[in-house]
């Protein structure tokens, strides 16, 4: 069974059942996971540089992995230690913080729109327009009805970008309230982590069931084929990071990306090199 | 002696005269240069996180690393060696290319000043706005007092990046004529390297003297004291990669980098979390 398999979500979620510190699809601990992402990377660099490639041939494929979670469920050390492992020029990472003034005089979805990748790039969303139907809903930043509407807006919009050629990677970091307990404590306690933090993150943390209830509503209502959730046990974090690579490895090998063939004459080229002089 | 120090180019400069194939400043071979690489990474990642860190305490502090070279000189390879030991969520890359319509028709600098680095990033210009004194001058696509009046433009402009807070490091990647063509060959000789490979990469070849006078006059001109440009011999791969890892580092040590501190009560902050009950 594929890493997808196991992850995705189908019809109504109840995140309480799904468990935050399991490993599904890995038997082994700690120590065989960090290898075993370790050793993915070269796989998963090759695989994106004929991603890149097909891009010079004219492909229009691209990926885009979108990662949501609460406050410490590890989006930053996805990007660190998964992302970390391609190639950096082939890699679009694009951080959603609260809306501009002039993001929020458009509808939700301008801002995403711009950011979404270039054909040939892996496209990294940390936070979403997920967010304008977790917090916004939790806070009441817009109406209930306009939250309605954003769930179909959002179907429809993903499924546009999966026909134009993107494939949509959706991750839902999962970690307990106690642990993000535990992760809140660790950066109170050293001071190298206190610019990590920030005394709103204890007003969101009240508000933990509202999220919970606003992101199983959000996973069962966008979760698509074309654009499905995976939601990811988050409390190991090398169980995480193993995840979220193999979800991607999966994503660009269902890609069956070949290396472009030349649009030259490959020996002629070759006789023109081998007859010039090195200039100098 | 600094990396930048022993790089750095002063007044006229005759490529002629740097070695393409040295390793100045190491005095090992190509494995040990391969490990110094390697343990570079955690420093660099821990300066990089802490000029992050210093973003949300209002630093204006940034990188700016330029990379020219001629084809094959293996600018990709130091982006995906030396920038890819960091975490790709404090970098941005842009690569420049041929200027599409719009941008020919603002001032050569536009593009560039839209893609320079927010706070807190090292950003990476892979080609630049030296490519309008180099190929438009190799090419005649600018005429000569254009050119000219670029010079000075690119001096007032960095000059005014480094005073918001950018600290620039230039890089010409130097490889000698012989080495491009091996380079050529290989690309030639791997199917799995063809879409790499352009029948124009000859055409610029062919004109290998012409850039290297252009690339002679961009350094004399424009390596200012708050924007140096430095020479890596770059035939040695791992050189390549090393010398620029070390710049970059040397760059951020220069910054006196150190943890914010909270602007917030940090023992209540303790006490708020201890007190509250996990939710659910």
């Amino acid at each position: 069974m594929t890493y997808a398999e196991l992850l995705r979500v189908h019809g109504p979620v109840d995140l309480g059942s799904i468990p935050t510190d399991a490993a599904p699809g890995f038997a082994e601990g700690k120590k065989a996971g960090e290898a075993a992402l370790a050793s993915l990377g070269p796989e998963l660099a090759d695989l994106q540089e004929r991603l890149w490639a097909q891009r010079t041939a004219g492909s229009n494929r691209r990926i885009l992995l979108v990662l949501q979670g609460m406050d410490t469920s590890g989006k930053g050390g996805v990007l660190r230690h998964a992302v970390g492992l391609v190639d950096p020029q082939g890699v679009r990472i694009q951080s959603f913080k609260a809306p501009t003034e002039e993001e929020r005089s458009h509808d939700f979805l301008w801002r995403i729109e711009r950011a979404v990748p270039e054909a040939g790039y892996i496209g990294v969303f940390d936070r979403s327009h997920y967010e304008d139907v977790l917090i916004q809903r939790v806070r009441g930043y817009a109406p209930a009805d306009e939250i309605e509407r954003r769930y179909g807006a959002i179907n429809d919009f993903e499924a546009r970008l999966a026909a134009e050629g993107t494939t949509i990677i959706k991750c839902m970091l999962h970690i307990s309230a106690d642990e993000q307990k535990a992760r809140l404590f660790e950066r109170l306690q050293n001071p190298e982590k206190h610019w990590k933090y920030n005394p709103g993150d204890l007003d969101e943390r009240a508000l933990w069931p509202d999220y919970t209830q606003a992101y199983e509503i959000a996973l069962e209502r966008t979760s698509t084929e074309v654009a499905p959730w995976h939601v990811i046990p988050a409390d190991k974090k090398w169980y995480r990071n193993l995840a979220v690579a193999q979800l991607l490895r999966e994503a660009l090998e269902g890609l069956d990306l070949t290396w472009p063939t030349a649009d030259f004459d490959v020996e002629a080229e070759l006789a023109r090199l081998a007859g010039e002089q090195s200039p100098r």
